[in-house]
């Protein structure tokens, strides 16, 4: 029998990568604060509110009870929103030794300490932290469709032994040393997909998507280089990868929010609508908050307006028209090599 | 009075450029092959066949003789397939003095020469060329959506003429000296384009998109590097930012030739569904050629595995779960930072 996993929230994420331990032949539960969803799954191997067509593993249980859960648990993963990990820190500080290996997959920033779960996981005593990010639709990964994403740890052996867990024959894991950077970069996209989002419910095309991206690599670039991350690392599944399909899905609820407050809804609005956690609402604000409260020589136009929009009633076409068309001609394309020009 | 502009093509691309450059009050002439369409560009002001419902403006006229229409021309943007090209450099060469700014604004490699359409202008003795490649839809340009191109040639100046013709209040140009990093970008992300497409048509998932999508762009960056051009230059909009736009739009053809091929369809069949030129099918040809005719230590999996489908028969499932699912581990994420390992 392999050591006992447990995944933390019942969400669909957290349910997916259960349901894909599970499939795995990993000895695997999950807690969920919903004792229905405990119910439905142990009983019928559904979690109907995610996932209602889909049945689950059968070998995967459900409980309610915390503590229990932790009992004898060698790997946890968390899939509980950033803003919910502090509170639940405090609980796994108490039922978990320290050597625990903790998997991170919740995409934010703190808004109050400006940091990321794994720093916080780190900050709790817990120094094996892996993050796993991705682009990766929960709903594909439960109906198997080919999926690629990285484990990201300081240590290669407590990566490659998550990478070994979760790898499957439609789910590829590759390591990746730069914590910091595939973290952020799961953090910022869900920034930009919320503009992408507007955008969309602006009825703006392909052709402003495409602009908005390429530009927001290049807003994610100088952060993730500002906070001591690589920002090659935004060339990979976490940075680029992601921010292509959160952008361009009808799956991701960043845009789905987004596109409500294209077409003129209010954030509580534009939440109902959606009804999921929209992490980048938070980070938006997380990242607002930092650069103005430090001084800090960091320009981020895109995040600015997103900002504007969501907090300040911003006209949202007003600020996508002064992003795309009012810019300055050397900020969209940073990289260019100057040394290149004949004169 | 503005001196003339003369665009040769009256396709989809040609058309939208001429009709943006005569709403920037340009002096443009566009050379159509078509009679017909001279005649309703010129009697009615509009191109039936690319765009049935928009109005031109009403100051763009058609002309069906090339050496009438490159008469005293300061500026000819070429918007013809790159296996055409060859044939009408011939032509300009007799029509234009050498000083004449060239505009190229198709993207291929040309299949027997292996060169890309600005090698091929400067061999025909026109020294000024500009590239002009970036995420854009012809239709939405025609819409007047906000849209952002590159403009590249290595004379700075030459590059901010053809900037300044450009440039409009929905479409802006910036200029880049890479002129083939710029070029090469928006040539191979035909080929995944079309690898997209096959995905797409075997009811694979985001997920297997944007994985797809990340290692493209891998790919491209190796053969730019190998090129001798800058793989910086596939971070901006005509690299990255056509990549995105080509392979998750229904406006791009190249895509929608690979849907086709990923439903079953052989290429004559998909390229009917399709009706205009793919070029991906070609630049696929010409690159894989290349690789095995010059013994040349370069991986490209995933134009090896298009080109296989296409050309010899593949089954399209199995070339993409070879790409996606039988990688080895180290290949998805090349631009790790190793060093930054706890060991």
């Amino acid at each position: 029998m392999n050591s006992k996993i447990t995944v933390i929230g019942a969400g669909s994420w957290g349910t997916a990568l259960a349901n894909l331990l599970a499939n795995n032949g990993e000895n695997v539960e999950i807690y969920a604060r919903d004792k229905e969803v405990v119910k439905t799954i142990n009983q019928q191997n559904y979690n109907f509110k995610y996932f209602p067509d889909i049945k689950l593993n059968t070998n995967l249980t459900a409980v309610n009870n915390l503590k229990k859960s932790l009992k004898e648990t060698e790997l946890v993963v968390i899939s509980v929103p950033t803003q919910a990990l502090s509170g639940l820190l405090e609980h796994l500080q108490k039922f978990l030794t320290t050597n625990t290996i903790i998997v991170s997959t919740a995409k934010g920033i703190e808004e109050n300490s400006f940091q990321t779960n794994s720093q916080m996981i780190k900050e709790a005593g817990f120094e094996n932290v892996v993050v796993l990010s991705g682009p990766t639709h929960a709903e594909e990964v439960m109906t198997e469709l080919p999926t690629a994403i990285v484990a990201a740890a300081k240590n290669k052996k407590i990566a490659e032994k998550v990478q070994s867990i979760f790898m499957s024959k439609y789910f590829r894991v590759y390591t990746n040393p730069d914590v910091k950077g595939v973290e952020l970069g799961g953090a910022l996209k869900n920034v930009i997909a919320v503009a992408s989002g507007i955008c969309d419910g602006l009825d703006f095309g392909d052709n402003t998507r495409a602009a908005l991206i390429t530009r927001a690599l290049n807003e994610m670039s100088h952060f993730v280089e500002y906070q001591g991350a690589k920002n090659v690392t935004l060339a990979g599944l976490s940075g680029m990868g992601d921010l292509v399909v959160t952008c361009t899905s009808m799956h991701s609820r960043n845009r789905r929010f987004g596109i409500e407050i294209g077409k003129g809804k209010n954030i509580l609005e534009a939440k109902e609508k959606v009804n999921q956690v929209v992490e980048g609402v938070k980070t938006t604000r997380a990242i607002y908050k930092w650069l103005n409260s430090n001084e800090i020589e960091l320009e981020m136009p895109i995040t600015e307006q997103v900002y504007q929009v969501l907090f300040n009633d911003k006209d949202p076409r007003q600020a996508v028209e002064e992003l795309m068309l009012r810019t300055k001609k050397h900020e969209m394309e940073l990289l260019v090599d100057n040394s290149l020009w004949d004169l």
